[in-house]
């Protein structure tokens, strides 16, 4: 069996302040940090150990990975830092405020900009300063390929051929991996590996800082996935996370 | 002309206690993350920005790397840890206090061992359970590759073909190259630059976590280098640092 743990980062500053990130850069919040240590430890006593890690552009989940690395004393990892891992792309919803959106279009429609599988948000201008386009950290991505928004089906279509090209084939010469990433580039991943319907996808919510163990056949089939940790501590993230975009 | 910067880790909890460190894998003081961030701070206020950084496989260089990325906002650049960049090895020397040792082979001994060009100390035992062959992080290094004991010469000898291989087209591409490593890797990087003399060399001191601006022609000859960062500071850290290993 081949097994490898995926984590989304530590509770963001604008998590925290509830609004719509994706590629936004925004930093772990205090909370965040902690969690980011918490799952390390997790991580460590429950004797794991990882060959490589991969993670997204963006710093709440590097700085989250560096945590991890830090509490199990392997810093010396090679990492991966991958624009294929990013959030969803929010598109012009970027830093707006989720309850304030909710309030103002209705939860309805927030759900689906949230959650649709398919239908994006409005995207962001090609002109905006915060454009991907305009951000030197993509230079090296084809300028067709970085979104101006993206609903969960093409967040899927650029993270599938990136597990296809790299991870799988890490994971098949025996790499023990970590992928520290967000909510939506892991829920791509599971949406590939378990074939989970577009309708069942929307509804799986992925906690903050829990470590998640996949076991896949040695031909890269699911088998199972499970939480790592304290279990009374994953329920009640699991918990959390389904009330984010409600209006309050 | 083509810049790139170097810097040597923070203080570790070794150089505190002025042990021998080498490759043992010792954390950043206290005072070495201050002094982490401090170089991350002198980067940003001088306007460096950079597009990959280098590093050894030891913690204290990738610590201080990672607080030099957050301070300047670019933990997203590309990092590769090599084993070619760690600090000369010190064979059975490793975990000795340099005042002791000193104290009991003279001053001059320790000097040799410390700054000799090419008389390595003795070398650390294979079955050592703290001989490179035998830790994980070095798994796909050739085992011959990996010493038991180095002379700065060993040290030269190793990093060359990595800067040649790696850095040195790296640099030609135009990257902006930053290099957060160890005292004597550091040093054997200015001996190949600066074609440095085996005894001045020797007399060389890096101060830590003080960002050091090289300048080359095109076509890597070089021309000169500068220290970044307050000046009184700077000649405060190259003092402190020519004091280490005396008897004290």
């Amino acid at each position: 069996m081949i097994k490898f743990v995926m984590l989304r980062h530590g509770e963001s500053v604008w998590n925290k302040e509830n609004r719509f990130t994706g590629w936004k850069d925004v930093g772990l919040s205090e909370t965040g940090r902690a969690e980011a240590v918490r799952a390390g430890r997790a991580l460590r006593e429950a004797g794991f150990e990882f060959d490589r890690a991969y993670t997204s552009r963006l710093k709440r989940a590097i700085h989250t990975l560096d945590s991890v690395l830090v509490e199990m004393d392997c810093s010396w990892l090679p990492v991966t830092k991958a624009w294929q891992l990013n959030e969803r792309h929010y598109g012009a919803l970027t830093g707006l405020n989720k309850s304030e959106t909710a309030a103002k279009h209705g939860e309805e429609q927030v759900k689906i900009w949230r959650r649709s599988y398919s239908t994006p948000p409005p995207p962001m201008s090609l002109d905006d300063p915060e454009h991907p386009s305009r951000d030197r950290r993509y230079a090296d991505v084809p300028r067709q390929a970085l979104p101006s928004c993206e609903a969960l089906s093409h967040t899927v279509a650029r993270v599938q051929p990136y597990w296809d090209q790299e991870i799988a084939p890490a994971l098949r010469a025996g790499q023990r991996v970590l992928l520290a990433a967000h909510g939506n580039s892991i829920r791509a991943i599971l949406k590939m590996l378990e074939n989970i319907s577009e309708s069942d996808i929307v509804e799986l919510n992925i906690p903050t800082a829990i470590p998640l163990e996949v076991t896949l056949t040695p031909d890269l089939k699911f088998v199972s996935r499970r939480y790592i940790g304290d279990e009374a501590m994953i329920q009640a993230a699991v918990a959390a996370v389904a009330q984010q975009g409600k209006a309050k």
